[in-house]
C-alpha cells in the first residue's frame, strides 16, 4: 500500500503515565486548504481499529466536512498502526512493552501538530465517532479557548465502568489465544483476533438490528456471513498488540484525569466552552444515551441529539445507514453554521 | 461432594436432531411430598452453567415454592454435568462428540420423568430463570393441557438472533484457548473459561449496575474482584465442553421447532394454555423486554411483568437482590393462588 499520509515527528515524548517514548510519530492526513487567516481548520479524529483511510469518505464536497471550504486534519490515534504503535515502534517499547498512551497524550500531540506545524490557533470543529468522540471531548476540555464547536458521536468524555468491562471481555477473547504469547508473537494470533470480532459482534449493533436481520440490507448474505466477513475480518486484518494498546487508551479515558481538573469530571465538563451537539445512538449498548445526558447536562453550551437507529453503536459514524449519515451530516452543517463567540 | 440427587434412567434415546444417545440420564432432585391425587407438582428448571444446587435456595417454607405445600421437582438440564453431559457420557458421544440436545429433547425427558416415574398428569406451575425460562416456555407449548401455570423469568420462547450472536462471542472466547483442543482436552482450558467469564461480565448486569458500582453492595471489594471472584470463578469451576453443550442448546431454542408447530412461532405461542406471568428484566441486555412483549401479545392468557432492576439479566433469579427476589416470590404466590381451568 502506498503511503498516503504525512508524519509529524514529535521527538522523544514523556507520556502522561510516565514512560518516555523515543521518536514518537503522529501520522496524519489533510484535506482542503488552510485559508490565509488560518480560520477554517477542523480536526476529525479516528476510532478504534481504524485509520484515516476508514474515515476519509466523510470528507467530500457538498457534505459538512467540505474540503472546498475547510482545512480538515485527520490525526491517527496512537496504537492504530500509522501513528506510534506496538507494531511500528522499535525496542525497547515495541510489541508488548508499548506503553499506555492516554487520550490526554493523543490530544497534546495533536495540539502540537495543529499549532507547531500549521500555526492554527482556532479550530472551527472537532468531531469523531466512538474513540474519536472521546478524543473530541478531550480536545474541548483541554483546549477550551481554541475549540469552537464539537460533535462527538457515540462516545463518552469518561469511559464508563460497564464499557470498561465490555472491553475486558474483548481483550480476554483476543488474549485467550496461546498464539498471542503475551504480545511477543511473530505471527498474528488469528484465532484470538477472530474471537475478538465475534465478541464485538453482539455489542456493535442493537438487538433490533439482529431481530430485523438488517445485516441482509448492508451486503451480507447470512448471519454467519456477517460474523465472518464483517466482524472477524475487521480484526483479522489488524495487529493484536495494536488492538490491546487502543483498548487500554479507551479504558483509561477521562477528560478530568489531568492537572487541569484533578479528577473532577463535572468541573471538566463545565469547562468546555465549545458549542456542542452530542450524539449518542439511542440503542448503543456500550455508550448508552444516559451517560451522554449527564455530559450534556453539565456542559454550558451543549445539545443532546441522539441517533434514532437500530444500528446501535454503529449509527454514530460507520456509514452503513444512509439515514444515519444524513442525520449526522445535517447536524454538522447546522453546527458549523451556528455563530460562536 | 456427596451425591444428593436421583437419576432417572432414560435408556437409549433418539434426539431431535438425529443422534442416539445410549443410556441417557436425567438427574433430578425433589422437595416436599406428592399428595394423594398428585395435584401439587411443580417443575423448577435449571439455568446455564448451573445445577439444582444453585437453584434450591428458592424452595423454602413460606416462599412461593413451599415444600410443605408442593411437590417440587428440579430436573437438571442436559449438559450441566449431572444429567447426561459431555463430561459424564462415555464414548462414542463423550467430550467434543456430545450431540446437540435441544430444549425439546430436555422437556420430553422431563415429561417422561414426571409421568413415568411419578404418575403426574398435571403441573401446577413450571418456572425458571434464563435457560430455565426457555424450558418453561417449551413445557407450556409442548404439553399445553398438562401445564396450568408458567412463570418464565429473563428468558425467551425462541432464542433471538442477537442472543445467538452474544453466545457466539462467549463460545469464541472459551475456544480461543489452545488448551481447549477442539474439546479433546484432558485438563480444563482455564484461560478460556476465565475469558468466557470476562466476556459474560458485560452482558450479565446492566450499564447502571456498573455505573452505580452495585458490585460493592453484593460482596465484592472492587470491580476487578467482581470480575475474578464472581465471573471468572463461575466458569473456572465448570467443564468447557459442558458449557459449549449448554450454549448449543440455548442457541437452538425455539418452541415451534418441532412437529407440533413446524416453525410457526406465533402458532406455538397461541397454543400455550397456561396462565402465565412473563417476567423479563427491564435492563436485560440479551433478553430485552421487547421480545417478551411479543410473546405475551401472542399468548392467550399471559401478563407481562418486568423486573425494574439495574441487575439486568440477573434480576430474574440470581438471588443477589432481595428486592428482585421478593418481586418474583410475590408474582409466583399470586400466580399459584390464581384459579385456572
Amino acid at each position: 500500500m502506498a503511503v498516503d499520509y504525512e508524519i509529524f515527528e514529535l521527538g522523544d515524548v514523556v507520556l502522561q503515565k510516565g514512560a518516555t517514548l523515543p521518536d514518537a510519530k503522529l501520522a496524519y492526513k489533510t484535506f482542503g486548504k488552510l485559508n490565509a487567516d488560518k480560520s477554517n481548520a477542523i480536526v476529525f479524529c479516528t476510532y478504534m481499529a481504524s485509520t484515516h483511510l476508514d474515515s476519509q469518505w466523510v470528507i467530500q464536497e457538498g457534505s459538512a466536512l467540505d474540503p472546498s471550504k475547510y482545512f480538515i486534519i485527520i490525526p491517527n490515534c496512537f496504537g492504530n498502526g500509522f501513528s506510534s504503535s506496538p507494531s511500528n515502534t522499535p525496542a525497547p517499547y515495541n510489541k508488548a512493552r508499548f506503553p499506555l498512551v492516554t487520550y490526554y497524550d493523543n490530544i497534546r500531540f495533536q495540539h502540537r501538530l495543529v499549532t507547531e506545524k500549521f500555526g492554527i490557533t482556532t479550530l472551527q470543529l472537532v468531531t469523531g465517532w466512538s474513540m474519536a468522540a472521546a478524543q473530541t471531548f478531550h480536545w474541548a476540555a483541554l483546549y477550551p479557548d481554541m475549540v469552537k464547536r464539537i460533535c462527538p458521536t457515540a462516545g463518552s468524555a469518561k469511559t464508563s465502568l460497564h464499557n470498561f468491562v465490555m472491553l475486558e471481555g474483548v481483550k480476554a477473547a483476543l488474549t485467550a489465544d496461546d498464539a498471542f504469547k503475551d504480545g511477543w508473537y511473530e505471527t498474528q494470533p488469528y484465532k484470538g483476533l477472530r474471537a475478538m470480532g465475534r465478541v464485538y459482534a453482539g455489542w456493535g449493533f442493537s438487538q433490533e438490528f439482529y431481530r430485523k436481520k438488517e445485516y441482509l440490507n448492508i451486503g451480507y448474505s447470512s448471519l454467519e456471513d456477517f460474523l465472518v466477513r464483517f466482524w472477524e475480518q475487521w480484526f483479522n486484518l489488524r495487529d493484536a498488540n495494536n488492538m490491546v494498546a487502543m483498548m487500554r487508551t479507551w479504558q483509561a479515558g477521562d477528560i478530568s484525569d489531568n492537572e487541569l481538573y484533578n479528577g473532577d469530571f463535572v468541573k471538566a465538563l463545565n469547562a468546555i466552552k465549545a458549542r456542542a451537539i452530542v450524539m449518542p445512538g439511542n440503542c448503543d449498548l456500550y455508550f448508552p444515551p444516559e451517560d451522554s445526558e449527564f455530559e450534556v447536562a453539565n456542559m454550558p453550551n451543549a445539545e443532546l441529539r441522539p441517533f434514532i437507529s437500530n444500528h446501535g453503536h454503529f449509527a454514530g459514524g460507520s456509514g452503513l445507514s444512509q439515514k444515519d449519515v444524513k442525520f449526522l451530516d445535517d447536524a454538522l452543517k447546522e453546527l458549523l453554521a451556528t455563530p460562536v463567540p
